[in-house]
């Protein structure tokens, strides 16, 4: 059953400007009884926030890698099982991944992969109800963004940091309609600059993606993982053409410093 | 231009029981006047040698992971680039590799995967030459020895303990003799029992190439990694099953649990 994107706005656009968006459609779906639907109050969705602190692992959490190329690294995308070696490529989430399994052995997680290689937020929006929300994820960490604006400099595609960031409110308001208490860690789009593709061509446009998804982290009350910022102090100790292979996609070492990253949010 | 094995019974087989292989080659080595052969003088060697201490990554180090299907793990091995992705498969090696990249990326490191699926010792010794000594390790990491017991299980090979452990030394004989300097690190062959190939059949037999295994590591002065204590001791976090897919080959978590343990060994 495929959730249809456009029809989810059930948010108002119109938020007060100190109230999240997660705290409006909790409210919501109090006001319309969905706080009934659940064995748990909606009420327990903000305890479960990481608001400054890190993220718990807990008993049969179910933790989903949501992305494009960076998240996929040639996982075998027929293989779709939890905790599979062979489903989750060779990235910082399979990474994070496999340290999660061996630090939480105790916990029986589930933990799955399934970043697309090439894909945009609206790619993301179409295969979100079976990739995304049939998982019913407790942690859904998302990095989107490099290819919609990539794509509008090296193959003429039209798009705007406003419209990326409207795109992915849509996202993450289908996302919260479903999964209220889900966890959300909002990766930052990055590129290492002078190396191969990311050229003086992407800047300042791209750091205005970088700045939306940043705004939707606060917006969303989602953990963000600052990504440039990562790779920015990362070149204190080695080339760009050391963490990355062309300013965009990982090497070994790249992936292992957005994986330590990664974990670094987890308790 | 490859060495042959049989021809290096440099040292004797009649040790002092007291002193070791690494000891007596290095005499050796020095009556024969190859002291003055290598820019370092050759005492150099008990400096760097891992008694009782962790190893040292030093700058411009060559890390070299050595062994069978465990340590292969998938990799490509038309691609024999170090520290490449492709190059490293999806097992311990690689998850070591990558945390080693990441944090000694100001030590230009070269690590290397050479792991090749079903090998035995006597495959090590066959393709030594190229696949270990002409890289030139200064850190030498080898698994062997599953396959040496587990042959003799499912396809009636002819093995021992005995004949396992002097196939080691000749390998390492070779390899002290080539590379004095080399430090090693030498992991335990281990099964985790009673999960699909792993039955009662396997003992004690198998625990005598396990002790042949650490024998070996004290006498050539190695690092010795438990990997039987690592997964005896995982038991009580996970089944046998979670680690291991068939009770030899490891999950992402054991997988994980490995590398942890490698990287446990250095400072």
């Amino acid at each position: 059953m495929k959730s249809s994107p456009e029809k989810v706005n059930l948010v108002s656009v119109n938020l007060h400007h100190m109230e999240t968006r997660r705290k409006f459609l909790t409210k919501s779906l109090l006001t319309l009884g969905a706080a009934t639907m659940g064995t748990k109050s909606l009420f327990a969705t903000e305890d479960n926030l990481a608001k400054s602190g890190k993220l718990r692992i807990q008993q049969n959490d179910v933790i989903l890698f949501q992305g494009d190329s960076i998240t996929d690294a040639g996982r075998n995308r027929e293989n779709l099982k939890p905790n599979d070696t062979g489903a989750f490529g060779h990235g910082y989430a399979m990474m994070a991944a496999a340290t999660l399994l061996n630090k939480y052995a105790d916990k029986n997680i589930q933990v799955y992969n399934r970043g697309i290689s090439g894909n945009r937020v609206p790619d993301l929006i179409k295969r979100w109800d079976v990739d995304a929300l049939q998982l019913r994820p407790n942690i859904l960490s998302i990095l989107i963004g490099v290819n919609d604006f990539w794509r509008t400099v090296d193959r003429g595609a039209q798009n705007t940091p406003q419209q990326y960031k409207q795109q992915y409110q849509q996202l993450l308001d289908t996302t919260l309609k479903q999964l209220p208490e889900v966890k959300l860690i909002i990766g930052e789009p990055f590129g290492v600059r002078n190396v191969k593709h990311v050229t003086d061509a992407w800047y300042p446009t791209f750091t205005d993606y970088q700045e939306a998804a940043k705004e939707i982290a606060k917006e969303y009350n989602a953990t963000f993982l600052p990504f440039q910022s990562v790779f920015d102090k990362a070149a204190s100790r080695g080339s760009g053409g050391y963490w990355t292979t062309d300013g965009v996609h990982t090497s070994m070492a790249g992936a292992n410093l957005m994986a330590e990253a990664w974990l670094n949010l987890i308790k």
